[in-house]
């Protein structure tokens, strides 16, 4: 058995932010790995998945989830490999995923963790649509959106990591998948890579106009991932009864005021339901949802994409970057080159 | 058998309102009183309901409901007296509630009306608690408000029609209530005679601190009917998972230029549902709101008061004031003098 691990890199938040984060809101420390003790393992993080919810997490006072305190860990899913084991279910070697931080080493309790088997599926889709994400999708779509064959779906950050999810369901279903996205290569992602029916360029100085024209039939669900102007333009456009998921508000986390609606009437004139989600409240729906994506999957029916970031010291970039839409797809951080992750134990 | 009336007053839309609606936005004429075909009914209409919804349909536009036309009849529902009968269920002297419109005397078809009886409650409760405007504060609770036992409901316009209802049924549920009313006198309405908890003056300057000092425990169900600035003061101090039943914007009617939201974010902060709803969308829950609320009022538990106008040529400005606030409770219009009501049937 090789020598274990001695040293963690992890990155703690370190400032708050005005409006956007910048690099020094975040700080790489090197501290000794945690020794897992009885029930424990400890996992090696091979890729973390960085979420626009942490920006929510950021703020000064409590939105969502409770803030971060200054010098805590960032919060985050991984996928890894057991290097040390304590616990009879696990064994070094295992593929896990967790909520288990912006760190190279972190230690769990199996509860935490969720094994995962390469074969089916790249080990970095149980970080996307065959995980977390893929299961906001689902819950939000299936659960709030609930599309009946022949609606139209409506979906904003139609390229991110769950727009892309919603629209691929929602044309299995038999929609009619329209999504927003920023910039006319986005746009066309959504089109050829997640199979919509149309995209609209919401940059573009036309986007009022093109998207009244795109929805000539209104829309029936809007999946809302966004907030701010954008739903402010959608709401006109809903149909009677629509139902309007809100799963996130990712135009507005680094706006420091708020951007003000203006069409809230239609939520009356047109009795739309409006509901807010966070999946962590809906775990009762994660087994369903789970199985149905990967039948998606397995029937060539659910695409993805993945931004690739290297190395943990440039997660803060990434993630920066992601709030201002530079990612297609998943965000992800391959903590450590990939040739070291083949090894299923190493000494760094 | 009297001569059957000739005469027939009506007040129809005249003039689009730019803002708050003015007198001459309406006409009175006086026309021949249609004459009832086979199978129909001619009814003398006693009291008529004004309702704030009748001023989304004088926009040039469609909101919830189609706009009315120039030169059309106002809508509204009357309770009044069978005065002839071309079909079997109906006998001359029947008292009836059905949407008759601002008018003297209407032609009916019997499937638009319900026959109401004086004994249980007085008539003119039929126009209110015990008809569509009790159903419509039934409906948005019970259905969409769904408040559990030792729940904080807040209600707004509480001294209005739709709130007080909402109000009672609420305490009557076992829930902790809190009304939002205009001025003091109001807000002790509320309290006295509609058994509310406490209940905020919005127009005072210290009503979002009052607000916030009266919900320590935040609020999971706000009934909303006035929306605007209202609806922002009320965003923060929501329970997670709370409900909000949006019934109307009575406070947006009037305004030009809408008000702007700026707490939306609260919506997924707070995994808030919004439900905008419209009582005809929801027919099949009106034998059991009905019957509910009979029952509310037969054990003593649903109070009501009635602002009455005299003289359906009052109409417009019973209508335009309520808009401001003016009345407490149901705005009613008797539309001629009571005296004249007593007799099953005249020929004025």
């Amino acid at each position: 058995m090789a020598n274990p691990p001695i040293e963690n890199r992890r990155i703690v938040y370190a400032k708050r932010p005005e409006g956007k984060p910048t690099a020094d809101c975040f700080r790489l420390e090197t501290v000794p790995v945690d020794v897992p003790g009885i029930g424990q393992v400890l996992v090696r993080n091979d890729v973390l998945s960085v979420d626009p919810y942490i920006r929510m997490r950021m703020e000064a006072v409590d939105s969502y989830a409770p803030v971060m305190t200054i010098g805590e860990l960032l919060v985050g899913r991984t996928v890894g490999q057991v290097v040390e084991s304590h616990d009879a279910a696990f064994e070094v070697g295992d593929w896990v995923v967790g909520r288990l931080g912006w760190q190279d080493y972190s230690v769990a309790s199996p509860k935490d963790l969720q094994k995962v088997t390469q074969g089916t599926a790249p080990l970095t889709a149980y970080l996307g649509s065959l995980g977390s994400t893929g299961i906001t999708a689902w819950v939000g779509l299936m659960e709030f959106g609930r599309p009946k064959p022949g609606e139209t779906v409506l979906v904003s950050a139609a390229s991110g990591a769950v727009g892309s999810v919603v629209g691929q369901l929602a044309r299995r279903l038999g929609c009619h998948v329209v999504g927003i996205a920023g910039g006319a290569h986005k746009c066309e992602v959504v089109k050829s890579d997640f199979h919509f029916d149309d995209c609209l360029d919401y940059k573009s100085a036309t986007f009022d106009d093109d998207l009244r024209r795109a929805l000539p039939r209104g829309a029936d669900v809007y999946f809302d991932n966004v907030g701010g102007r954008i739903t402010d333009t959608v709401l006109p456009l809903l149909n009677l009864f629509a139902r309007v998921p809100l799963c996130g508000l990712v135009s507005q986390y680094n706006s420091v005021e708020p951007y003000r609606i203006r069409n809230y009437r239609e939520v009356f004139n047109k009795r739309v339901t409006i509901r807010g989600f966070v999946l962590s409240d809906h775990r009762d729906l994660w087994p369903a949802a789970t199985q149905d994506l990967m039948k998606a999957y397995a029937d060539g029916q659910l695409h993805y994409r993945e931004s690739i970031a290297e190395g943990l010291e440039n997660a803060p970039a990434a993630f920066i970057d992601m709030l201002d839409g530079a990612n297609i797809g998943k965000q992800l951080v391959r903590l450590r080159p990939a040739a070291a992750t083949t090894t299923p134990r190493d000494a760094s």
